[in-house]
């Protein structure tokens, strides 16, 4: 198998287990009001890639780790890229009326319907993390080996603190401020770092601490997260000037129209290209010591730089 | 000294404890934007009266825990109620223009940076649930005694189930869909339940939890703080009616210019008066059985009957 029908079958094997582990994890709809629950569920199934979670899975994987217990701490990572998104596309921030090509959340369901979903959704992604994955070890007759206490308060705080003021959510409010005021390198830098990079990079990050990794090894993969993360940013970026809207499921051009600096905009077009390259080389280079076990993770990077959408 | 002067030291030590914790807690203005910071701060220290966090560490005194490592979990919660109360401001929710006197978030930041704050605010509070307190420990020179990391786990469980899809975040669901469609009394018992009740429900037994206290001393303060919470919605409704708008920083009568359903409106301002008696009554008989280290907790109770703001 090339690396290419690996990369097919390995994403979409996954995207599976992530999709069942979502439906299993999201609060149980006689518990939660019925609109909510509606929205919640449709920006969670409205066609993601699991990027985050598959990336976490996949580190863990490179550390020999045990997917299982983890299943929650992926899922929590896509409920709040989930929630980041649902957010970022109300009228007061981007006003973006489709995702993915269905309608955004306040397009459904309203903007305080879409507000609260995306709040829910946030708080939601706590409750899987402080909760060990009980049941599903117990039907598949494993050794209920609960991840050490410890290690998932760790995970807890790497989480929190890459979604919050110094992280993600921090990201959004420097990008909703500079707008068009046109930053610098440095700035669009920061910015990316932030908004996209410090939830992928955390992604893998959480992976490394659940497998029980060493910290060589947590550090090692915490430079391929930071690299990957800027990557997929600058890859977004290019998507949107040259990328195929049919494809994409929302508009492209939207950033030149609307004068944004992204990185093509900023550096041109091949400059961009040039520095996406750059980044996934870094990435693949930090985990070069790693055994065949980090296929995955090399492969993953590799798609980041040739993504059609 | 009577229990009004008590009440009265006991209310202004906690504040000043917690005001000065939260201080220490929220994220450092170099690592966070400039105007989120702002955002942030201006909504913490809008004057609340940190009765979420005191509720906390009176049920922590009453099993006889000790309060400095419980400290980031009653700032968390502090945390949780303001984001909720930034959110539900919005002009797409219930669209106030003031609270506790002042401007809320986004007649003065705008809308994007209020939604942005009160996402950050809500993870910071995670950020604070999965660390420990060791900063003061090492100061105070205590033993730095680490509240076991099972321990935490649960207090994050509860808190993120109470604030989640199924508590508080459920609740303003109800509340907004709602509206003026006239819920009957069970109707509007569920949404204070979840909207108020349930993360000063969820403060009290963390406190019990984190003191290490037994299962029953855990369930009598759960029925209490269960009682409290809905005692302190319905004293909210009948202050909306009665109260002084100077005391209370906000316009009050409100609630039945705009046709909202409440206890008062439901019933009547008499039996919505008996009915926060009943509760605060339920609430003290709750934890007869708890020693003197109750007596917060008691003049608490009697102070949620009788407050003027």
């Amino acid at each position: 198998m090339n690396n290419e029908d690996f990369l097919e079958a390995y994403l979409s094997d996954r995207q599976k287990i992530v999709d069942e582990a979502l439906q299993r994890y999201l609060p149980d709809e006689n518990n939660v009001p019925h609109d909510l629950h509606n929205a919640m569920h449709y920006s969670v199934f409205a066609g993601g890639k699991r990027i985050r979670p598959i990336l976490c899975l996949a580190a863990l994987e490179a550390c020999g780790g045990d997917m299982a217990p983890a299943m929650p701490v992926a899922c929590a990572l896509e409920l709040i890229h989930t929630y980041s998104l649902i957010h970022d596309d109300l009228p007061a921030m981007d006003n973006d009326d489709f995702r993915r090509g269905k309608p955004t959340s306040h397009k459904v369901f309203g903007e305080a319907l879409a507000i609260l979903a995306g709040d829910a959704l946030l708080t939601e992604a706590f409750v899987l993390l402080s909760r060990a994955e009980k049941v599903r070890l117990a039907a598949e007759k494993r050794l209920a080996v609960r991840l050490a206490a410890e290690k998932r308060l760790a995970v807890i705080q790497e989480i929190a603190s890459a979604a919050g003021a110094a992280g993600m959510v921090g990201g959004q409010a420097l990008d909703i401020r500079t707008g068009k005021n046109s930053p610098d390198f440095e700035g669009l830098q920061c910015i990316h770092r932030l908004k996209t990079g410090a939830l992928i990079a955390v992604a893998v990050k959480a992976g490394a601490i659940l497998a029980g990794a060493n910290d060589d090894k947590i550090q090692s993969l915490n430079v391929y997260g930071s690299h990957l993360g800027i990557a997929f940013q600058i890859s977004d970026d290019i998507l949107n000037v040259e990328g195929d809207s049919r494809l994409m499921g929302k508009q492209t051009g939207s950033d030149v129209a609307s004068g944004k600096v992204t990185y093509p905009t900023l550096l041109g077009l091949e400059n961009a290209k040039a520095k996406l390259v750059e980044h996934v080389e870094s990435a693949v280079a930090a985990i070069e010591a790693f055994d065949s076990r980090a296929l995955p993770l090399r492969v993953i990077a590799r798609y980041i730089m040739e993504r059609k959408s």
